[in-house]
């Protein structure tokens, strides 16, 4: 087995790799080599079974794509994406990458025919949807994104189920949930303060609460998002059938529920150091999310997310904190 | 009022020339000028007050839809597109034409800039549903196309939305019901029958049934086609939101209810010259197709079809046979 990761470089991509390297195989194949290409070339993790290259490249320049499928790798993760608010603020950097980018390498595979035809795991957004919304969005329900980045996300759907319909791949669609908790540095991201909420005040530092406390949202663990990915790279797409891209299962909590769960989990000192500071321009954009859903699709193909939010904490201070926290 | 129609020289669009040159006013004020491009130019008609002028132009080509919308026209009808069977049977030329094509005119009329703001009037389809289907298809049933025109036309409603969103012009994308009685030769599209068993026994001539009578369609004559296509020109955009694209009001009938219309309208002896001839390729395509859809947006928002499907064969009567028919 093949595998190639586009867009590796991410915070996604590298957790991906990591676990592959530790699982040794993937879709029930052994893995016999791994290509890890971002714009910036990652760096190979040590530690593997099997051969790992590393490549620079832009999808979102033409001629590009071609030379990452080159050596027709079995099964590609397709994660590369500018983010909502860089797609927001650059609208032709957005549509380059997120669209033309896609597409690029949606027709190098399609191009090389004679019978290739890998499986693509694409990962999608809830993004797709826009307000206003029924309380749970089901299986069924339209996607009207109001984002640039949502409307991107949303192209790609499409275009990877007609491919796969025609023949030219086999590609799954994962739309993921809200990332949480987010390991690294607090950003600037209009949904950060969802995970910033609780690392930082696990971490002994203050955070800041910008919204009110009835904002529910959407979320799954770093852990549950490689899941979904290790899922659907080895799904039977019979079983998929043509609508190819399901919305994944998650947690939906209200931000009260978050804080009840951090201080099951951490105790009042931790939850004392969410400062609630209300931003009119961060409630506005927030007013517009997914806030819950129905992915029966999705559970019923074997997809699985945390129960609660309180194992969305256990996870990040399993994965992230080695187990402890700042008391 | 500066009129832009792409794609004039189809059935469609000559019928909608036809419209402008008799009404002189659309979205409710004059028209000064009128310019008509295809593929191949149009013919310019006779009789109309205001100037027409045509072009031959392939919006496919990059470069073209700069020069066609440099004098930048205050409405612009895009019709233009390859049909759902060349989509499917030529691959590139369907994405091509109709995603790389819209995109161009889109990004061209972007590219102009300093406030200027068209309203475009873009035709969708709704080959952008996929089975299975609820009985009736609701306003916010989800795009699942089973074709690459479905699939590309739906890319053409989202990319519409998000250029509208953020203010490069002011876009209503309308998902046009089968056309039905189409005027003209009998032609091979899958569709064609639930036309020419009206059109054609009314000629004189027979017709082929491939299909059951339990065979469920939506339908709207050329009439109400290009009283959505008027309608759209001139509705508040306010009113629409965010959500761009409208399926239209139609007719839901059998093809059983077609008949007995036919019937009521024509008598036996017209009916006597359908003949029913099984064709299990078609009875597939068919099967795959919407039936009924409960379009309550576009009619709240004022679009308005044929009450029912006697109606519609009474207007073909009209418009294309000058009232008479072969008895």
């Amino acid at each position: 087995m093949h595998v190639l990761i586009i867009g590796a470089a991410g915070m996604i991509g590298a957790k991906l790799t990591q676990r592959l390297i530790k699982d040794g195989t993937v879709a029930g194949k052994p893995i016999d080599a791994l290509t890890l290409v971002d714009v910036v070339a990652p760096t190979a993790p040590k530690g593997a079974e099997f051969k790992i290259r590393t490549e620079a490249a832009d999808l979102s320049t033409p001629g590009v794509a071609e030379r990452v499928v080159a050596d027709k790798p079995d099964l590609i993760f397709h994660l590369a994406a500018i983010v909502s608010g860089e797609a927001e603020a650059d609208f032709d950097k957005g549509y380059r990458v997120n669209l033309d980018g896609t597409r690029y390498l949606f027709d190098a595979i399609r191009k090389i025919g004679g019978g290739y035809k890998p499986r693509i795991v694409f990962t999608s957004s809830i993004a797709v949807f826009g307000a206003p919304f029924p309380d749970a969005i089901h299986d069924e329900f339209f996607e009207t994104p109001l984002t640039s980045y949502g409307t991107q996300k949303a192209i790609g759907e499409l275009i990877l189920a007609d491919y796969t319909r025609r023949g030219f791949f086999d590609g799954i669609g994962i739309r993921l949930p809200t990332i949480c908790v987010r390991p690294g540095k607090p950003n600037k991201a209009a949904s950060g303060f969802f995970s910033n909420i609780i690392r930082e005040p696990l971490a002994g530092h203050e955070a800041v609460l910008p919204v009110s406390e009835d904002v529910r949202h959407w979320h799954a663990s770093p852990r549950s998002a490689i899941g979904f990915l290790i899922h659907a790279a080895g799904i039977d797409g019979e079983k998929v059938g043509p609508r190819r891209t399901l919305t994944m299962p998650g947690v939906a909590a209200t931000v009260g529920e978050q804080i009840a769960a951090l201080r099951k989990v951490a105790g009042d000192n931790v939850v004392a150091r969410i400062k609630r500071q209300l931003d009119p321009v961060i409630v506005k954009i927030v007013a517009g999310w997914p806030r819950n859903f129905k992915p029966e699709r999705s559970v019923a193909l074997g997809f699985k997310a945390e129960k609660d939010f309180e194992e969305i904490i256990r996870i990040h201070i399993e994965d992230e904190l080695g187990g402890t926290f700042v008391k």
